[in-house]
């Protein structure tokens, strides 16, 4: 039985491999490279763990971890959604839900099981890991941009209050980073590389 | 006080970043793609994840994900050493030293020094935590090479002794991936990806 789970183990290892090849729309920091999601998976996990201590409440950091780990595996079939993107759902779509039943499902049940309902807590947000999940989630980008002289922002034309409508999640996160977050907002505006307005 | 960790802290996210530039000797999956030290991070922390219930003895989960998360960081400054590098010292050198302490030194002073001895636990390798962090280090690399053919074996002409030596720690970390390990490197040698003896 044990050696079974190992096998099966084994099969999801092999297959999230394949997290490597999906691109972001962002690039690494100060750089014109593409950020992979297994790249921004492993930044988003260090970012919890440091920055855990700003939680607005107490979280169990373990729990956050798993869920920025895992949080794009289902784009291994889906693909990268773009969070500017106007055209497409950007909530549990059919095709992620699809995705997350087989790619999970490759483990032993309980634990396919168990990964399904951390993922769908992460999509959620309703929790406080998910929260200061999804704090982390849009902070990375955010820094990764203001870095980049405006990166997305520029490159898909993004003004001011999409960006700011995007990250104000972050309050429920963590009232420090989202202070932060808003100040980095607005000297993104100041500086130019961030315009206040859609022309 | 608060905000002054956080500037500290958004410093060490951003210097970390450069971990993703750090190539390694081995190939992604069925690939002749290298990975990088982030990539490959994050791939460890997803099996200490999926795997921690193999370990020989109870582990603190947290406490093996944070080792495999930040193990490489070092190599940020002090560069990546292939294992079977025999020209090279593997054991915390002065020079990884220097890095995890300039590195880790961005950090707010308690949590430097916190992430400091969670690296050097690592390297020691005695602890419960270290031994199964360690087996998820030697597993990964086993799995690629299996899947390309040999990989880094045969690129670097090493042979079955080599590889026996440096994956037998992973017994001390959990003795059902040892087995299935040490099943591979049999079969690597079955099937002439893995020579048994250097000419």
């Amino acid at each position: 039985m044990q050696t079974d789970d190992l096998l099966k183990q084994i099969e999801f290892i092999k297959e999230i491999d394949k997290l490597k090849y999906i691109q972001r729309r962002t690039k690494l920091f100060n750089s014109d490279r593409n950020e992979n999601d297994a790249e921004h998976s492993w930044h988003l996990a260090m970012m919890a763990i440091i920055l855990s201590k700003h939680s607005n409440v107490e979280i169990d950091v373990l729990k956050v971890v798993k869920m920025v780990l895992i949080h794009d595996i289902v784009e291994i079939d889906a693909g990268d959604t773009f969070i500017y993107d106007t055209t497409k759902n950007h909530t549990n779509t059919d095709e992620e839900l699809l995705a997350a039943k087989r790619i999970f499902g490759l483990l032993p049940d309980e634990q396919g099981d168990e990964l399904i309902a951390v993922w769908e807590e992460f999509e959620a947000g309703e929790t406080a890991e998910a929260k200061f999940a999804k704090t982390m989630d849009r902070l990375e980008p955010l820094l990764q941009n203001a870095s980049n002289n405006g990166g997305t922002w520029k490159e898909f034309d993004v003004d001011y209050q999409k960006v700011y409508d995007k990250k104000k999640v972050m309050q429920y996160g963590s009232t420090p980073i989202w202070n932060y977050a808003e100040n980095l907002i607005n000297e993104s505006v100041e500086k130019g590389i961030l315009k206040k307005e859609n022309s």
